[in-house]
């Protein structure tokens, strides 16, 4: 996966002094990481069946998308407050300063669908936690989710594992 | 097509009074209609061959993202305002009451890249031909660009056509 890590681009104090943004925009934007990075996130389920991915606002859309054609599922967003048409369910989460919220269609998936949740990086597991509660809520079961990027030291993975979710990620970044 | 376009949902008198909005995400929801959709966009450019595409902030990402693993490209994000971690330029167009502004990264592509560009719907093709000017002021070239959905009614298809770009849609909503 080294080659895929080193077309992630490093940009340091973004958005705000002392943070490295890693953006996959990079990585995306050649033939070769774009399908590198999505073979990479479907391989680990190979033997695995899910009824649909569910996608995170934006960048998920983008790898959620490519992975439920390769497997054969349908595709369901995940979306910042205010963006879907429909009746929604919503959860809040908690960033540095403040809250954001999410949201879903009620009526989005089947009950007892099994989800795979899909986003380009885990940082504390803030979104990914209330995006799971948001498919639980509309009748579905997360067994597992796939990131492009992982920042371990945030601990997004040891808390969506310790909700009972298999959690894959295809590289590291570690000191975030 | 017309299977596809029965699993396209209308949600009268949204976002406002008098606008049937076309939801595509219950088009996405189902593995036929992801995998439908995303293979009859892809279709007609059996036989071009393009470095990359490019897809419209949001749900141009999901369709984008497969269509450029399917077609073996590259993927460029043209995004909201704000979004972009890096160096960008930025287009401002026209929406029915003030205006909104796309952004892509001065460096997103090399000089001379052949763009597909992609989105879900085409009305007016304000927020298209804006990330048309985006592509050229990045370096590239837009031959073609192609949307689930026309409402051909409000002229966007026309509009891109005038300016030398293919324009391919899977399906058409009349009266809107």
């Amino acid at each position: 996966m080294s080659d895929l890590k080193a077309l992630v681009r490093s940009i340091p104090d973004y958005p705000k002094p002392g943070i490295i943004f890693r953006d996959v925009t990079t990585l995306f934007a050649t033939p070769a990481g774009m399908r590198g990075i999505v073979e990479a996130m479907c391989a680990p389920f190979a033997d695995e069946t899910f009824d649909c991915i569910a996608g995170i606002d934006a960048r998920g859309f983008i790898l959620g998308g490519a992975m439920a054609v390769r497997m054969g599922t349908g595709f369901v967003p995940i979306r910042k407050k205010g963006k879907l048409p429909a009746n929604v369910y919503r959860e809040e989460y908690s960033l540095e300063y403040g809250t954001d919220e999410v949201e879903i269609h009620v009526d989005a998936l089947p009950v007892g669908s099994r989800v795979l949740l899909v986003d380009d990086l885990l940082a504390t597991g803030g979104t990914a936690l209330a995006s799971i509660k948001l498919i639980e809520r509309a009748g579905g079961t997360v067994p597992a989710a796939a990131f492009a990027i992982d920042l371990p030291d945030l601990g997004g993975s040891r808390a969506l594992r310790a909700k009972g979710v298999e959690v894959y990620t295809v590289m590291d970044f570690e000191g975030d």
